[in-house]
C-alpha cells in the first residue's frame, strides 16, 4: 500500500476488558489468599512509606525487605528513602527463623492487615513474610488520590506444600539471568519449587568435576559451572524457592554416552544431534552403579534439597531388547520384562540416594511395588495415576494438565486440580474422589512444566507467563477458587506486574515482530498476531517430521505470538453475548463491526510486508483468511441488521471458507474463525 | 465508557512512514559513512555465517568479535555456532594494535566490502574494526530470501575525532548497568567519548579514598566505588569509548562542602537539598589547592584518559562578592573582577593537572588569555564562542545545540554543525565561516548533553535515544549529509536496532503508561501520548517554581512520552502536502479523516480512566483539547469537501479553541494543534 509522502494510516482495533467498567472492585490478587476480608478505606503509598522488621530476622529477610522496597518503587515510580524516626507504614514480624535448607512443608502462612493508617504482616517464619510481601505488592494500585493499598485483612496459607515449575534447559540452554527473572516471577505468585531438568538426550548442563566429559562432551559448550549453580541456589533460597535437580536416567540420557559410551546399553558412537529416545543406561553392569555412586555423591553435595529427581520416564526398551546380555540378565534374575529391569535399576539408585540422604523423585514409570513408600511419583499421565499411587502409599505430584509447552489456554490449566473430583467416564475412574484424607495428604501438589523443544532465552518468558500464575493459584488457593472470568482479569493484572519484575513475556513479542518486519511499521502485523495461536499439544512436533534441529532459529510467527489470544477470547465472548441477546445490542454490534472491518481490510495493508520478509511469507494465507473472515462476518451482521436471513448458498459458501480458515497454517490457528462462524450461522437464521 | 461484558473496542490509528513504500532502497546506516558504493546482489546471513580475524589482534578484539556475533544473533534470531574449517563469511584484518590508553585522534577508519559471497573488513587499528562491525550490523536486513547484507563498498572515517555524550549522574544517580547499555548504544553509532558529569551541587558520585567525606556526605549514598569505576572503564575501552571525568569546580560544588565546608567561599552549613548555585570554592586559600592536589592526583590515577574536565561553568560570584577576604585578595593581586579570580584558580588547577599529565577541559567560562593554548574549551554558548576560541588558538568542543534535556526535535539538533557556515545576523557574526583550515582543525567535535534534572534510570534511555544517534551522525558523517527525511527514516531504523542492544527507550514508555493506568487498557491513553511533547528548553524548570525535589517521582505523562512525536510530525507533513495539493488527494484525506476521527472520539474512551488515576488527572484538559481539535479538523475537511468555505464566525471560534489548545498543560504541548489550524484555515478558504 503506497500513499502520498510514504505515509500510511493504519486502522487497528483492540478488544480488551476495561477494568474501570467493573462495578464491584475486585482485588487483583493471584493466587487468591485463603481468606480475605475487605475493610473500609485505603492506606496511601507515597514517599513517606517505610518498613520496620521485628522479631526473628536475618540477612536473608533484610535482603527480601530491600527487594520488596525496590519492587514497590519500580511499580509506583516512587523512590523511597530511609526515614529517621518514622512510625513504619508496614510493620513486619516473623516469629522464628526459617530452616537453613528449605524443607517441604515448612510453614509458609502469614497474616496481613491493612488499615487506612498502617499495615501489619505477621508470620511464623520468614517464608510467610516472603509471601505476604508479594500479596502487599499486588494490593497496591493507582487511585484518584495516589497509590494505595485497600484496607483488608488476609489470612493465608497454601493448599499444597509443593508448588513447582519445571524448566528444561537441555533442549535449549537457558542462561542463569533468564532463570533468575523466572524465579522472581515464581516468588511473585508464591511458587516454591523450581524443578531443574538438567540433563536429557540433547544436553548435559551441569559441570561435573568428577566426570568432566559429562558436560564437556555432553553439551554444546553451554552448561552451568558449580560456582554459578551455588550462586543460583542462594538466589532461589532467598526467594523461598527449593531447587530440585533432575538427571533423567536410565532413558533420555544420550548426552551422557558421548563421553561415557560404556554406560549405554547399545553400541555407540553417540552424538548430541542423533534423533530418537532409544539410548538407555545399562542397568546390568556394576560399573554403571559405580559411576552413578560417584556422580550422585557429587551432585548430592552440590544441591542441598532433600529431594533428588532421577527422571525415569519413557524408557522404550529397544536397546535392552536388542542386547542379548541384558536379556540374559533379565532371565537370570527372574524378571518378567523391561519394566522389572527398570525397577531393579531404580532400587539400586534409591539405595545410592538414601546413602546420600536424598529422597528419590521420578516420573510415573518409576512406580513399582519393589520401591519403598518414601519415593515421590510425579505424574505426567493424569490424576488417576496419581490417585492410584496415593492409594498404594506413595506421595505424588501432578504435572499432567500443567504442560505449558502444549500451548493450552490458561483456563484449561486452571481447570486441572491435583485432587480432582472427577466424574467417572469409560476411560477414567474418578480415582481421587475415593481417596481417604490420609491418601489425599500424599498428594503434595504439582508442577507446571516448560519443556524446551521450542523455546529460546528470548521467548521462554512468554511461554511460561502469565499462564503459570494460573497454575500457581490452582496449587496455592482453596479448591473452590475457580471462576474463570475472575481468573483472567487477575491474570492480566499480575501479568503487568511481572513485567515490572524484569520478565519479558510481553515485550519479547514486540521485538520479534520488529525482527520479522525489518524497519516497517508493525501495526497491521500486530492485528494478525493478535488473533492467532500456535497449534496445540504435540502438533508442532508432529508437523516437524523428523528430529528437531535444536540449533535452528525460532523466529517465526509461531515463536513470537502469545500462546493464548486475548483478542480472540474477548471477541468470542462478545459475539456469543450478542447472539444470545437476539442481536439487538447496538453498542456490541458497533464493536463487532469495528473489529470485523479492521480484519477485512488488514490484508491490503499487510500483504506487501509479508511478501518482503522470509520470516513472514508463510503467513500470507493466514492474512488472507483473516480478511475473508472479516468480510463474511460483516455480511452476516448486515443480514442480521435487515432481519432478513442470508441465502443458503451464501451460508454454504461462507462455512466452507471458514472451514478452510480453521485449518492450521504455518503452525498457527486462526482463533476468530469459530465466533465468526457463529455470526454467519446467526446471519443465515439458524 | 461501559459496554456489554466489560469489553471495549477502541479504535486506534497509527501514522507511520511505510518503509516498503520507498521506491529507492536506502541503506539504513547511521551515521552515514564517508563513502558508500552500492553493488549488485547481497550476502546471505544464515546459520553458516562465520568470522575470521587475521593481522594484529588481542583479547579486546576477540571480545568485540564475540559481542558482534552475539548482537547479530539477537538481531536475526539465528544462533551461530563455530564452524570448523569453514571459509569465513566475514574476514577481519587489523594492521596494528590500538593504544593501551585510547588517544584522541587515534585512527578510527575502516574499509568494508560486501559481495554476494563474502565480506571483508580492514582497518589500521581495532578501533576501525569496532566501527566497521557496527556498520555491518546495520547493513543486515530481512529480505524475501532471508537475512542479508547488500553488496556494498564502504570507506569510512570520522569527520571529528571527539564525538561525545555527557551524562550527568549528580542530579539523579544513574546505575552502572544503565550507563553500560548507553555505552553500547554509543558504540553502535560510533561515538567515542563519554563525558561523565560526576559531581555537582546535588551529589558527589565517586568514591574518594583520600577524602571519603566527599562521597560519604556529598551523596545520598548512591555513588560508584573505585572498583566499579575501573570495571566500567574497561567496558568502555572495549567499545572504543574514552571516559572523561568531570568534577565541576569552583561552582556547582555544594556537594563537596557538606563534608569539607572549609573549601567554600561562604559560611555553611551546606546540605544536598539546598537550592541555588551560589556556593563556590575559595580560590584564595592555599588549603584549597592542597586539597585539590591530593584529590586530583587520586582521580588522575583512577581515570587513565589524557583529558580531565574541571567544569568551570556558571560561577555566579555571589559568595566571592560577599567575602571581604576574597575581595581583598582580588585587589591585592591586581585582578579586575571575579572572572580574573576564576582564571587565577584555573591557572593553579591547570598546573596541578599538568603535573598529573592531564589536559584540562572546561566550559566556555574557563577561556581566558592567561591560560595556555593546550586547554580545551567546551562551548554551551554557541558556535561563535567556539570559533572565537579557535581563532585565539584554543581547541574546542561544541555542546550548544546538543542539549538533549531541552526536548528539541531531532532535526533541530541535526541542523547544528560544530563548524557552522552561518549567515551573519545582528546577534551572530558567522565566525566559523571565517576560520582558517588550521583554526578549523582546532574544533575537535562535540558532545551531546544529558543533564539529569528530569530523568531517572527508567526514562533516561528515552531522553537520549534515538535523538543522540542524529548528533552522532552530525559528528561523524561528512558535513553535506543533512537530508532531514533520510535522517528520520534512518533514525527510526537505528532506534529499533538499539532496543535489541538492551536499551529501553521504547519499552519504558509502555511500562510507565501501564503504571499510570493501573490495570486498564492503555490504547486510548497511547493515542493521547502519541500526539503530545514535553515543553521545550527550560520551561519545565521555570514551571517548577523553586528548587527541584530530586527525590520526587518522575512518573507523569511528561516523564513517559517521547521528546518528539512521530505521529504529529507525520500528520503535519500529510496535512501540508494535502493542502498544497489543493485538497484533492482522496487517499490522503481518508488518512487525515481517520486520524481526526480517532482523536475526536478519544476523550470519550479515555476520560474515566484519566479521572481514576492521580497521575493522569492533570491530563484531562489535554484529552478534551484533542477531541475538540479532532472535531474542528473534521468540520474543516467537510467544508473542503463541499468546496464551500466555512463561515468566518466558525473560523474565529475554531482558531480561538486551537489557540487555547496550544497552551501548554501539565508540561505538555499538543503537537497536532498547528496542522489542524492549517486545515481550519484552508476550510475557511484562506
Amino acid at each position: 500500500m503506497r500513499s502520498l509522502h510514504g505515509l500510511t494510516v493504519l486502522i487497528a482495533f483492540f478488544l480488551a476488558p476495561f477494568a474501570a467498567a467493573q462495578s464491584q472492585p475486585q482485588l487483583n490478587l493471584m493466587p487468591m489468599p485463603a481468606s480475605v476480608q475487605q475493610g473500609a478505606g485505603q492506606l496511601p503509598i507515597n514517599a513517606s512509606f517505610s518498613v520496620a522488621v521485628s522479631g526473628s530476622h536475618d540477612a536473608a529477610l533484610d535482603r527480601e525487605v530491600q527487594r520488596f522496597v525496590g519492587q514497590l518503587s519500580r511499580q509506583t515510580g516512587i523512590p523511597f528513602w530511609p526515614k529517621l524516626g518514622a512510625v513504619p507504614t508496614l510493620q513486619i514480624h516473623a516469629a522464628r527463623r526459617r530452616e537453613a535448607v528449605q524443607r517441604l512443608g515448612e510453614d509458609e502462612s502469614y497474616e496481613l492487615t491493612v488499615t487506612d493508617s498502617a499495615a501489619k504482616l505477621n508470620a511464623p517464619t520468614p517464608l510467610g513474610i516472603l509471601h505476604g510481601l508479594q500479596t502487599f505488592l499486588q494490593l497496591v494500585e493507582i487511585t484518584p488520590s495516589g497509590f494505595a493499598a485497600p484496607a483488608v485483612s488476609i489470612k493465608d496459607q497454601p493448599r499444597f506444600p509443593w508448588r513447582g515449575l519445571l524448566i528444561d534447559v537441555s533442549r535449549h540452554f537457558i542462561p542463569l539471568d533468564v532463570l533468575k527473572r523466572n524465579l522472581d516471577g515464581m516468588a511473585a505468585v508464591k511458587m516454591n519449587v523450581m524443578h531443574w531438568h538438567l540433563s536429557d538426550d540433547q544436553g548435559f548442563r551441569v559441570e561435573s568435576k568428577v566426570f568432566p566429559k559429562l558436560h564437556g562432551m555432553g553439551s554444546d559448550g553451554m552448561y552451568y559451572t558449580q560456582a554459578e549453580i551455588r550462586e543460583f541456589l542462594a538466589y532461589a533460597h532467598d526467594r523461598g524457592i527449593r531447587i530440585i535437580p533432575e538427571f533423567d536416567i536410565p532413558g533420555h540420557s544420550r548426552s551422557w554416552f558421548i563421553g561415557h559410551p560404556d554406560l549405554a546399553s547399545g553400541p555407540g558412537p553417540y552424538t548430541l544431534e542423533g534423533g530418537g529416545i532409544d539410548p538407555a543406561m545399562d542397568p546390568t553392569r556394576e560399573t554403571t552403579y559405580k559411576f552413578l555412586e560417584r556422580f550422585i555423591a557429587e551432585m548430592a553435595r552440590l544441591f542441598p534439597d532433600a529431594y533428588f529427581h532421577i527422571g525415569g520416564d519413557e524408557v522404550d526398551g529397544k536397546q535392552w531388547d536388542a542386547n542379548p546380555r541384558i536379556q540374559a540378565f533379565i532371565h537370570a534374575h527372574g524378571m518378567k520384562n523391561n519394566q522389572d529391569l527398570q525397577a531393579y535399576f531404580n532400587q539400586r539408585l534409591q539405595k545410592i540416594l538414601e546413602k546420600n540422604r536424598k529422597t528419590m523423585v521420578g516420573w510415573d514409570e518409576i512406580l513399582h511395588p519393589d520401591l519403598p513408600k518414601t519415593i515421590v511419583v510425579q505424574s505426567w499421565r493424569g490424576q488417576q495415576s496419581l490417585a492410584a499411587a496415593a492409594k498404594q502409599g506413595y506421595s505424588g505430584l501432578l504435572s499432567y494438565g500443567y504442560y505449558l509447552d502444549l500451548m493450552w489456554p490458561a483456563e484449561r490449566h486452571y481447570a486441572v486440580d491435583p485432587v480432582a473430583v472427577t466424574v467417572a467416564t469409560p476411560t477414567t475412574d474418578a480415582a481421587a474422589a475415593t481417596l481417604s484424607p490420609e491418601e489425599k495428604s500424599r498428594i503434595l501438589g504439582g508442577e507446571s512444566c516448560q519443556w524446551a523443544e521450542w523455546v529460546t532465552p528470548e521467548n521462554i518468558d512468554a511461554h511460561i507467563w502469565p499462564r503459570n500464575a494460573v497454575i500457581a493459584e490452582r496449587l496455592w488457593s482453596p479448591q473452590e477458587v475457580k471462576d474463570t472470568a475472575s481468573m483472567y482479569a487477575r491474570m492480566n493484572a499480575v501479568s503487568l506486574d511481572l513485567e515490572f519484575l524484569g520478565l519479558t513475556h510481553r515485550s519479547a513479542r514486540m521485538h520479534m515482530l520488529h525482527r520479522m518486519a525489518g524497519n516497517a511499521d508493525i501495526t497491521a502485523l500486530r492485528v494478525l498476531a493478535d488473533v492467532v495461536e500456535p497449534v496445540k499439544d504435540y502438533n508442532r512436533w508432529d508437523d516437524s517430521k523428523g528430529p528437531i534441529d535444536f540449533h535452528a532459529p525460532l523466529t517465526h510467527m509461531i515463536d513470537a505470538i502469545y500462546p493464548e489470544s486475548e483478542v480472540a477470547r474477548n471477541f468470542a465472548n462478545l459475539v456469543q453475548a450478542f447472539i444470545q441477546g437476539g442481536a439487538k445490542d447496538v453498542a456490541a454490534e458497533a464493536q463487532i463491526r469495528a473489529a470485523l472491518t479492521t480484519w477485512r481490510d488488514n490484508d491490503a495493508r499487510l500483504h506487501a510486508l509479508l511478501e518482503q520478509s522470509s520470516l513472514l511469507q508463510e503467513d500470507v494465507p493466514l492474512s488472507e483468511d483473516l480478511s475473508a473472515l472479516g468480510a463474511a462476518g460483516l455480511q452476516a451482521l448486515d443480514a442480521l441488521d435487515k432481519s432478513q436471513p442470508a441465502a443458503d448458498t451464501w451460508k454454504t459458501q461462507q462455512l466452507a471458507r471458514i472451514e478452510a480458515a480453521k485449518k492450521p497454517k504455518a503452525g498457527l490457528l486462526m482463533m476468530v474463525a469459530a465466533p465468526i462462524q457463529q455470526l454467519v450461522e446467526a446471519g443465515a437464521g439458524h
